[in-house]
C-alpha cells in the first residue's frame, strides 16, 4: 500500500496518514480571469495546487485536459474502504463528480460559472486495493446556454469498466444579469 | 476550522492533516455472525472501529441506528473543498451513499449481503465551512427479496435541506445458492 | 378491460381503441394569465380539456391539486403492455413525469414557466390489468429561484408502492430578462 | 399531422384517433423458445405484432436489431402534447425505456429474462410536431450474470440530440433456481 502518501502502519492494526493541501481560496484567486480550460491546465501542470478534496480522497488530480474531455487518476487503497471490505461508493462518486464537473468547466469561457445539479452513479464492479491505478474520463454530452450534461467512466489499466455516471449542470453566463 | 482532527496550518497557506483508522478486514471479521442492525449498532457504540472511508472523509460515523433508518454526522470543512471554493459533490455523495447503504444493511439478517447498484444525488444548496454540522438521514423506501431502494437527505442544525439521494441495492440472501 | 374508453375486441385477438382530445394550443391559450395552481385547478375541474398525452396514455388526469401537491389517476390495462406481458415502463414514467411536473407547476405564479431537466424512475413492482386503479402523488421537495426538485410515487388502492421518481426542473421567472 | 394513424380532426378543435393492437399474451406465446435477439427480429420483421404500448404511443416499433444494439422510430405529434404545448416527457421516456430494455433483451439467450430496475432520462431539447421523425438508439454498456446497464439516445434526422437515458436491469438466468 505504498501508493498512499504519508501512510504508516502501527501496532494492533492501526494505520495513520498525513497529507497536505493549500489554502483553496488562494488557489481560486489565482484562477481569476482564466477560462475553464486554462484553469484546469494550470492545475494539471502543477502551477496551481490541486483542490483539498483531491488531497483528502487521494486523487492524483487531473492529468489530461482538452475542451470537453478530462482525465483523472487514482489508486484505490485501504483508506477508501467501507465496513464490508471494499472501496466505498463515495470514492467512486468523488472521482466521477470531479470528471463530470471539470469536463463542463473545460468548455466555459472566462467569467462563466457552473454548478452541478445532480450526479447519478452506476456501480458496475467493485474496486479494492488489488485493482491498481484507475483512470476516470469525463466528457461533455451536451452543452447549451443554461445547462450542460456530462458523463464519466472509471476504467482500469486494462480498460475494464467499473462505474459510469452522468451529471447535469446549470451554467451562469457572464453576460447575464 | 478546529473541527478537523489532526489539522495544522503552515506557512504560505499550506495545511496538513493526520488521521488514523484501523485494519478494515479485522473490523469486518468482528462483525461476522451479526445481523446488519447489530453490526451497525456495534460501530455506532464504538465497539468496532468506523471504516477507513469515514476517517478519510471526516465523517463522524453512524450515530443513530434502528431497523430501516440510520443517521450520520459530519462537519463540512476546508478539507472537502473543490477548486471553486465550496464543498465538493464527492463529500455529499460519500455521506449520502453511507446513509443509503447502511439503511438497507440495517434490515438484513445475519448472513445476507447487499451491494449498491447506483447512487443518484440531487444537489440543492452548496455547503461551506460556515455551514456547521450536518446530519444525513437514510431510510428504506422499499425492500424485497432481491432488491431494495433507500433514500437519504442532508440537513443542517436548522433542518435546512442541502441534498437528497436514492440508491438501489441488490440483496444476496443467505438461503440462496 | 371495460375500463379502456373506446375499446373493442375483434376476431383473432385484434383490439381497437378510439379516443379523442382537443387542440392543445387552444387549451394552452385558455390558461394564459393563470397561476400554475389556477391552471391545474381549471384542468382538474374540466373547464379546460386534459392534454393530449393524458388521453393517449389513458390517464384520467389530475384530480387533486393544491400548492406543492397533485394527484393523478390511471387504470393500467392491456393497452399499456410491453412484449413480455406486463405494463411498460413508459406508462409508469408518463404518470410520474406528469405528477412531478405538475407539482412544480402548482407552485409557480402567473408568468413563470418551468422545464424538466430529468426524470429518474425506480420500478419497484410490476403492474398488470389485474392491478386495478392506481394513483400517482407528486410533491415538491425543494423550490428555489432557478430550480426545483419534485418527487412522485405510484400506489394502488391498498397503498402498495409500485414506483417512485424524482425530477429536477429549471424555472424561468417572469421578472428575469 | 398525417403521420398519426387513424387521426381525424373534428369541429371546435376536437381530434379523434383510432388504432389497433393484438392480444399481447398471444404474441408473447409466439416468442417462447426464442432468444431475445430472435424475438426482437421476429417483431422487427412483422412476423409477431408490436406490443400494445407501441401502438398506443405511436412508436413505429423496433426497426434495427443486433446483439447489444436496437433502433426504434417515432414521429412526435400533437397526440404526445403536454398542457404547455410541447411533447410530454412520457413520450420521450417510453421510447427510451423501450430502447434500453430491448438492447438488454437482445443479449439474452432463450429462457433468460430481465426486469428494469430504473430509468433515468435527461431531457436536452424539446420535441414538437415540427421535429419530424426521430430515432432512438439503445446500446448495452455492461452486462454481467445478474445485472445489466443500458443507455439510449433520441436523435432527429440531422443527428441532433434530444434526450439520453440509462437503465439498470436485473437478469434472471434460466440455469438459476
Amino acid at each position: 500500500m505504498d501508493e498512499i502518501e504519508g501512510f504508516a502502519e502501527g501496532e494492533a492494526g492501526e494505520r495513520s496518514r498525513t497529507y497536505t493541501w493549500h489554502d483553496p481560496m488562494a488557489s481560486f484567486a489565482e484562477l481569476a480571469g482564466l477560462s475553464g480550460l486554462e484553469a484546469l491546465q494550470a492545475i494539471a501542470a502543477g502551477r496551481v495546487p490541486r483542490p483539498p478534496i483531491s488531497a483528502t480522497m487521494g486523487i492524483d488530480g487531473v492529468t489530461e485536459v482538452e475542451a470537453g474531455r478530462v482525465v483523472f487518476h487514482m489508486t484505490p487503497g485501504e483508506m477508501h474502504y467501507n465496513p464490508i471490505g471494499s472501496v466505498h461508493g463515495g470514492a467512486f462518486a468523488t472521482l466521477l463528480d470531479s470528471a463530470c464537473g471539470c469536463a463542463v468547466m473545460s468548455m466555459l469561457p472566462a467569467g462563466d460559472f457552473y454548478t452541478s445539479l445532480d450526479l447519478s452513479v452506476k456501480f458496475l464492479r467493485g474496486m479494492s486495493k488489488d485493482t491498481g491505478p484507475v483512470q476516470c474520463i469525463g466528457t461533455v454530452t451536451h452543452i447549451g446556454r443554461r445547462t450542460a450534461l456530462a458523463e464519466a467512466r472509471i476504467v482500469d489499466a486494462n480498460g475494464k469498466l467499473y462505474a459510469t455516471a452522468t451529471s447535469s449542470c446549470m451554467i451562469f453566463r457572464a453576460g447575464d444579469a
